[in-house]
């Protein structure tokens, strides 16, 4: 369940250097913040200094609203990326999705129970098939059908939804149109996808055929960020479940179907705790 | 631990049609056999029939020379591949190796304690490095330190002494070396290797390096039967084991040897035990 | 997906004795059954006998309503413990509940979806808070307010209503009433119930508090048939996740949610499935 | 591998108070000292502080010798438990056997290997058997044939001699005896032994014989420190392996034996590069 207490989260990514963490905790213990929770890793090859903290608002001495502010400077001499996020703030989240139900399903009965410290904000498809269950949930549902010809237009028109509705993240829960570049470009590190296979095998369609035809004993599926490269972007989360000779393409499918929900659902977990940092072609992943 | 009764094991494969379980059966039950375990499959999408059957010998009518006689007719009328084998007659094994010894001392170690119903009959590698462990347990060790000038000879001296010594399998553990398809044409599934990745991601070299550069969450090794294209033959085996970016290529080097060893000593066995039936580019696996 | 096909499915246990597999599969093949799966063991301690055979009716000289009565003489003659069931009778379910959702959920998400050959035919409560979801999906829910001075009359009406339905299988989708023996011995091996832990670890009350303070590091599930004595009849499935020390109880709870559900519906399909028999305090899966 | 350069590892435990991360980096950070790795815990429930931190000693202005001097007034202000050690001091170990060679070959094998951070320095058992595999990694073998007369004095030949081979830590690899109480107090957390079972399921004697009968789906093997009372000590790691009702006794004591040694092997690499904490009857891993 999310804390009932006010807590901000740093992500940071810069050059490794010397009293980094020195520097930071100091900054938080000065003013007041309470560590509750600091993960730190130097990349033993590329010298990467990444960093997650959370700490407790409580007894903090700046205003939520001049955080920024206040952490800009230091930031800048780290030639740091980095985000700060308080969690009252929740984050709005779209669906993406086409005529599978069951990721679908898995998120909003996830953030129905308060697993997730956000709200899902609406739900686009390309297909009205899944209407209903949207309904269900009281969730608004936008069809959008998509063709080669209309692409241009529509996503236009959904880029303006994502934006009145102020969303922060979306997820493709088995939305089976690719994005285009300038989409994507709109939303970096912001849109999450459920790829179903053990991503870099069997990439593009059809994977569960693939898998089949290829006699694996393991099937798997993977969670990454959209990149403007297909099924290239930084992997957040896979799992994987064993298969038999017993098992028909039907079979593979259907066991696919559990493990696709809940790589997918850990995945946006990971991401709206904050515990991803995307550096490169790679994400590293506090948990 | 292997059974100290005779116990005959059949594995056959053909096109499916009524009344093959009970012909096997019957022609088992008429002589005496006692079923000890029957497993049958039939695809659902091609309609091929495989089956796995292992009886006690004890009271069977049929003199073990023979068997493969005796059931010969039936087998052609089904138009069937198929094995009979004796536990009583120890397979003979060629562990091929390089440099690294975790494989091999995983071999050699279940050998010992009596896990496998065969006997490791020589160790050749193209390096002397492992000579002292080959020497513990008192195995013979030859090297053929093949170059692509040597390649030809070189194998053919394998081949003499593969058949002088009536090697029946022959295990790849961690050799380095692609043998020729002239070689492996004359070994037909009875070439095992271990790929140090979930195939067919990352097939062919460095594929920790691979991993480790594209970012995945999770590694995993690979069990196959060696066929002329690389790193393409049945699948046997998988298993895969959790990363994090914690981890440095050195770790997922590490990591990836427990699992190496694991899976090829579960393929070997299954192998040993007539689990494995190949059919077209997959095996059928009997556990 | 349920085969569009009419199959039959015979599970038997019985004392072993030689020639059991080739009675049962002449049997069908006189018959003109053609063996779509057929899986036996012999126990190598106790030597007893256990087989699922599944063949193809569509050929079948003997009409489904006489099955029974021709297989009935042999089964006799062996013994034998045994069902035989047709898949076009869908099996009727009631699913017991408290408050937690996420097992109902699951049940009725795979049900709708078509993974089940079974239909849910009622959902029996001692609490209201679940009526809306039974709403949602549009199955009967009875409300019975069990208090120990009530058990007694509400059992009663509620053994009276699963008879008037027709169920055949009783799933405890988290119920957190114990059962009266008496009630139990009407179904037996008909009730599947999900305790959330890896028994016999954590047996009783409270499992994930007992599991958080002996600090193990995973955490487990367990479905099995209900028999009257509390959390130990025969297990159908486990299945584990691990944990670490930043892990509050409430993330076990919450983590633990996943697997329970995920247990219990593949134990339910499974036995759905007429893939489970039970042999004293233990079952053997055919799986 | 391990390290080539000289790197220090605190491991530190402690009420939890405002700004421990703060005062602890910033004594690293005056003093030289760059972080490599930092991670710390804040017990939700009981306010609870743990801190694992390594850094570098290249640029560190205090000598290593006065490591533990400079330290102690700060973490006698914080109430700690706290440890510090170098790289360049290897651990001396010592290994208890029986009569099962898998877990002692485990070790031996990966020591050899070089991934432990530390040298065996003596075998001990109550049986000659291992003698062989002892003098094959040319590593002193004691033996000392306890019985319940000769405990008392064999104990304290045994003490003795861990004392005067200056021995850190003790690994019981499946050693069938249980140590006295007094024995045990001499090693705080420095006996790690190896339960063939998935505590606190199946504690005590023949774990697989009781997960047999029992009929549970997943064995599994736990490595624990020693305490007085016997299966009840801190969990370091825990893994588990499925099973089916076609395993037998022995096949459940064999797939065991792969568990036990990784499990062992995992947890002895965690003890020696300092990554657990004891608090209360529970560990913190830091992984």
């Amino acid at each position: 369940m999310p804390s009932q207490n006010l807590i901000a989260t740093l992500l940071l990514t810069c050059p490794d250097r010397r009293g980094l963490v020195a520097r930071i905790s100091n900054f938080l213990f000065e003013r007041g913040g309470n560590i509750l929770d600091l993960d730190e890793h130097v990349d033993s090859g590329e010298k990467h200094f990444s960093l997650r903290v959370a700490w407790d608002m409580a007894e903090f001495t700046v205003a939520p609203e001049n955080l920024h502010k206040e952490f800009l400077p230091m930031a800048e001499e780290f030639g740091a990326e980095w985000s700060i996020r308080l969690n009252r703030t929740k984050r709005r989240l779209a669906i993406f999705v086409s005529k599978h139900d069951h990721c679908l399903q898995e998120i909003l009965w996830r953030s129905e129970l308060g697993e997730y410290d956000a709200e899902v904000a609406l739900i686009i498809s390309n297909h009205p098939d899944l209407g209903p269950l949207a309904e269900r949930y009281r969730i608004p549902f936008h069809v959008f059908p998509i063709t080669p010809e209309t692409r241009e237009r529509h996503e236009k028109q959904e880029l303006e939804l994502l934006k009145r509705e102020r969303v922060d993240t979306i997820i493709l829960a088995r939305y089976m149109q690719v994005l285009s570049p300038g989409f994507v470009r709109q939303h970096p590190h912001r849109i999450l996808n459920i790829h179903h296979s053990f991503l870099p095998a069997f990439a593009g369609g059809n994977p569960y055929k693939q898998a089949y035809d290829r006699g694996v004993k393991i099937v798997g599926a993977t969670s990454h960020y959209v990149t403007e490269a297909l099924d290239e972007g930084p992997i957040i989360e896979q799992d994987i479940i064993r298969i038999s000779h017993k098992d028909s393409l039907n079979d593979l499918i259907r066991k696919g179907r559990d493990l696709e929900r809940l790589v997918l659902a850990r995945a946006v977990r990971l991401h709206l705790e904050d515990r991803v940092l995307v550096h490169g072609r790679k994400t590293i992943v506090f948990d």
